[in-house]
């Protein structure tokens, strides 16, 4: 059998191979770093090369993969191609190293360095006369390919492990690393199995991204809702469940520790990976939510001055909180700014980089309560509005959440036009059409500035005219009709009342007087805001118009408003695949000043003020 | 009342205190560093103070504690004494930073910096406008303290008590640290009340040295046999065991742990201390009870090419171990050098020094394995002899461990004079005896070169003539009567026999060609090494000059010997009081190159010319 030479031309290296053997074989033994996804199988089609000294023929499996314009470039792929002459050949496969994640308006890019480190190494066979240690065998061929694992440390049930998987792997295992310390060895090559999920706990829906943490990419996305909500619907309740209950805190924590262990299931399940590869989490959340998953007391963040137990990064052996993960896996949770504004914030800060901007950004996160951050790189401030369920939809009469059946936005023409989640018929209004109808109503000076509902006698704006009608009386005082009871799926009457009204200014009042606080608290105009980075899922659903209608977001801000989607998320990810951004995370924890509103003298004013209507008249 | 000025002169202090404080007083709240071992009661008298400027009369309780010299000095008692003028006095008392630990020949200074630190601190309570949280607040106290502590960590579980101690303790509390980890949260002070442990975990006997931490005081010493002796009597049959059942680690490890847990709580008893109070433990022993206490499978130092599965400090969480100390107490095992060379032998270089030596020294801790160590500062060598159990009585014909009824003294005068242990009748003789007869009657010319037992015909030493009736007939060669049966517990006759001379020549052969083997390795002289240290009980109890005598230790080094008892031992009361020394034991493994007899190629010729004896015909 002959031999033929394979020339590699970027890497510079020839190999001579016997005639029959693939180009994998060939870049394998040769040790190239170059990916084969599916093995070498002809399945996956990802390990192109390009011929560059000869004109070979396709095989069936290239044809089902390569366009017609890389057959005439001389691509093929490595697993199908065999070398019967001597050949040159260029790798055109490039390391994965730099992903962007893709938000609804910014692209984010960072380099791939995940929390948990896998390095394949060969170690020595032991030898009577040196006489080496198997850990020390190991940390100098460790050593070998990074100096700074000089002092690396092996805790001792790894350690247990290391003579008999050392042994049996021949002397070629692959350690798992992370900071100064080996947590797992694995037998053979397993560089490239390694997954994380970065999670998002709210205190309502909580959200799973699985991710490949050689490549960077996403490969599944799970979500739930917060089971805790058996114990109350918002921070405030959980609270104080987990105070007047001995094991409060115990039973609200492995609630939540079960349905992440079902997440975890369900995102390997759709990927088809397994849990087992699963070497870290991250974690964001709120304060309250981020101390019930570690088992921390919230009870002090409840009481003034309402500060919490840890406002720096934690990590914690995934096995300490019986999550189900490789046993060597870690958990990775992101740092709180204050007893109100979470590890879900620092999230969202990190993903949109609003501390490295010269720009000054205001970041608003709406739910129960309302996050904002407002700053640039100089300086950040941050508060906690309290701007309870009105934009979740309860405490509304027609209220409810933004599910099938919820009218979600709404429009005022010559008559009210509406739209309906899974198109039918209407069962109730959600948080964005609550604040369409509102904003509709205030431009057509049928809500005045105060946020009374006028009689259609006091209309004055001829526009007003056609909704003359839709004024009904309840309880006395005006309401707004917006479907009459034959149209609606119970056959009840959807409306907006007085209270409702109420309801929304107190809960936009309290989110105005935030940001006005902020902006004098940073010396700045509302002006000098070169964008508004509105996070979270309300915040992705609202009409940005309706919001500065209303006062919610100064309408001078509207032009500038980016909708982000999960930012917190997105937070969490970031943090999973690269390391920097994690630790990246403390300093921003530490940079951002938290403003108590309650403590400020002028925010009952801002307050009274924030929850004024503009005047349309 | 008037106030009067307390001036510390050395301090450079100056307080103002109403007449009638006492100096104790004055002292405590001015903060000075001094301690009042009895709480200020008048009991201990160790509050010794100079008044520099007064003659005070003595108070009745200060003449119980105080001599005429020091009266007329003008010491008193800080918390007896009354202010009742101008003052000033200097602070007698030192801090016990340095403390001397005797060992029977060597002393030995060094500076307490135990492995477990505690950190008092008064921590700020929270506030509404800092908003920070409970650990930034501590560690903003334990920074000011030392400005390294600006990283450190607390993990989970003393996370989770962190919020409540800190407020139940009205914020005042200490910190128990751990290099960069706080490893627990007392309430209150609690610096003084800081124990720990020190075992050297033998084949056959374990040794447990109660140490206070702050004062660097042994409280207490509680010693007991290695349990794991029903799974083999030495290193190779426990390997052995542990190879062949298949929980045969596991086994051996709990069986050990549950004397250690005894050991712990009989030296507590002993000090009337609390075992909560102990919060570091070190670990020395024989590479096997090193792995077999930390559940690492001993099977590959059993196999060629005989290596440990670690040669480097380890740290483990006590209740990792099931070891019954402080929840937040560690163990620190001390490294080993190789497969048979172990962390006890470390143990024996840290106390003796010999690594920092410019002497070339010799240090051999028999049983039976001997380790022998050679060398100094430049280069220090190991290796180990199978010594075999005959210096433990063990395969000796009337042989036994030195315990009540053993002879284990003998010496040879007009006639044959011996010690019992217990002055009890004799049962058998012990190693120490066995020494004592053998080089007997080589000085004797009784036993010749080869070590034949001769018959009385052949007596050439007119000084052994009164031993001719001693010689026996047993099985078919010669023996040497020591006891006839009349005299003995038994009514069994004790005797040295042809085979048990075999035996110690076998024994005494292996020792020294590896001392031969390791001058070699030196390339020095016998007569270069300045210094014999013998370590362990055996060599503590043999005779010297009987040891020179059969050639077990070379009889030029007879006046460089020096005992130093249980070395081990005390280089695991050094690492636990000095973080230091502990962290050097690391340098020492490293630094210390083991040679493998059984792989020299001269080892073989150096055996047999070690096995005989000096010819003195």
């Amino acid at each position: 059998m002959n031999n033929y030479t394979v020339t590699f031309k970027h890497e510079n290296r020839k190999i001579s191979v016997c005639e029959g053997t693939t180009l994998k074989e060939a870049i394998t033994a040769e040790g190239l770093d170059f990916d084969f996804p599916c093995g070498g199988m002809g399945t996956c089609g990802k390990c192109r090369i390009k011929i560059l000294d000869k004109n070979l023929k396709a095989t069936e499996k290239e044809l089902k993969f390569l366009e017609g314009k890389e057959l005439k470039e001389g691509i093929h792929l490595a697993c199908e191609t065999k070398v019967y002459s001597d050949i040159t050949v260029q790798l055109n496969q490039k390391k994965n190293e730099v992903y962007n994640i893709l938000q609804s308006s910014t692209e984010r890019t960072f380099t791939i360095k995940p929390l948990i480190e896998k390095v394949y190494v060969e170690v020595d066979l032991p030898s009577l006369d040196k006489q080496k240690s198997d850990l020390k065998r190991l940390k100098e061929k460790l050593m070998q390919k990074k100096p700074n694992y000089k002092n690396i440390k092996m805790n001792i049930s790894v350690l247990r492990e290391l003579p008999v998987k050392l042994r049996e792997a021949n002397h070629h295992i692959t350690a798992v690393i992370h900071g100064n310390e080996i947590i797992g060895i694995e037998m053979g090559n397993t560089e490239k199995s390694m997954l994380g999920i970065a999670f998002d706990i709210g205190t309502t829906t909580i959200v799973a991204y699985l991710m490949d943490l050689y490549t960077g990419k996403k490969l599944a996305v799970s979500s739930a809702m917060n089971p805790q909500i058996k114990f109350g619907a918002d921070v405030i309740s959980r609270t104080t469940f987990a105070n007047q209950n001995e094991n409060g805190v115990k039973l609200m924590q492995s609630t939540l520790l079960d349905v992440l262990n079902k997440l975890i299931e369900d995102s390997v399940h759709k990927a088809t990976m397994l849990k087992e590869n699963i070497y870290a989490i991250t974690i964001v959340g709120n304060t309250c939510m981020h101390h019930l998953f570690l088992g921390l007391t919230p009870k002090y963040i409840a009481y003034i001055p309402y500060v919490p137990v840890i406002s720096e990064t934690l990590e914690v052996k995934s096995s300490d909180l019986n999550l189900h993960i490789n046993p060597s896996g870690k958990v990775f949770v992101l740092p709180n700014i204050a007893g109100f504004v979470g590890a879900d914030t620092v999230g969202v800060i990190l993903a949109s980089e609003m501390d490295k901007s010269k720009d000054i950004k205001l970041a608003i996160d709406i739910g129960t309560n309302g996050e904002i951050v407002l700053g640039s790189s100089k300086k950040l401030v941050s508060c906690s509005a309290a701007a309870g369920p009105a934009f979740e939809g309860a405490q509304i009469s027609s209220g409810m959440r933004g599910a099938k059946g919820a009218i979600d936005h709404v429009s005022f023409g010559e008559s009210l036009n509406y739209t309906v989640i899974g198109n039918e018929k209407p069962e109730g209004i959600c948080g964005s059409a609550l604040l369409d109808i509102v904003a509709g109503l205030v431009r057509l000076g049928i809500i005045n500035k105060r946020g009374k509902l006028l009689s259609p006698d006091n209309f004055t704006n001829p526009n007003a005219l056609p909704f003359r009608n839709n004024i009904v009386t309840y309880e006395g005082t005006n309401a707004f009709l917006i479907v009459p009871p034959s149209e609606t799926a119970h056959g009840r009457a959807i409306m907006l009342t007085q209270n409702d009204i109420t309801s929304l200014q107190l809960a936009k009042g309290a989110i105005s007087a935030g940001i006005s606080i902020l902006v004098k608290k940073c010396n700045i105009n509302t002006s000098d805001i070169k964008e508004v980075i509105l996070a979270g899922a309300f915040g992705n659903y609202m009409d940005p118009h309706s919001a500065c209608t209303i006062g919610l977001i100064p309408p001078e801000l509207e032009n500038k408003i980016q909708l982000v989607g999960n930012a917190a998320g997105t937070g969490s990810m970031l943090a999973l695949l690269s390391n920097d951004e994690y630790e990246h995370s403390n300093a921003i924890a530490s940079k951002v000043t938290y403003i108590e509103l309650g403590a400020q003298k002028d925010f009952n004013r801002e307050f009274a003020h924030g929850m004024q209507f503009q005047d349309y008249k």
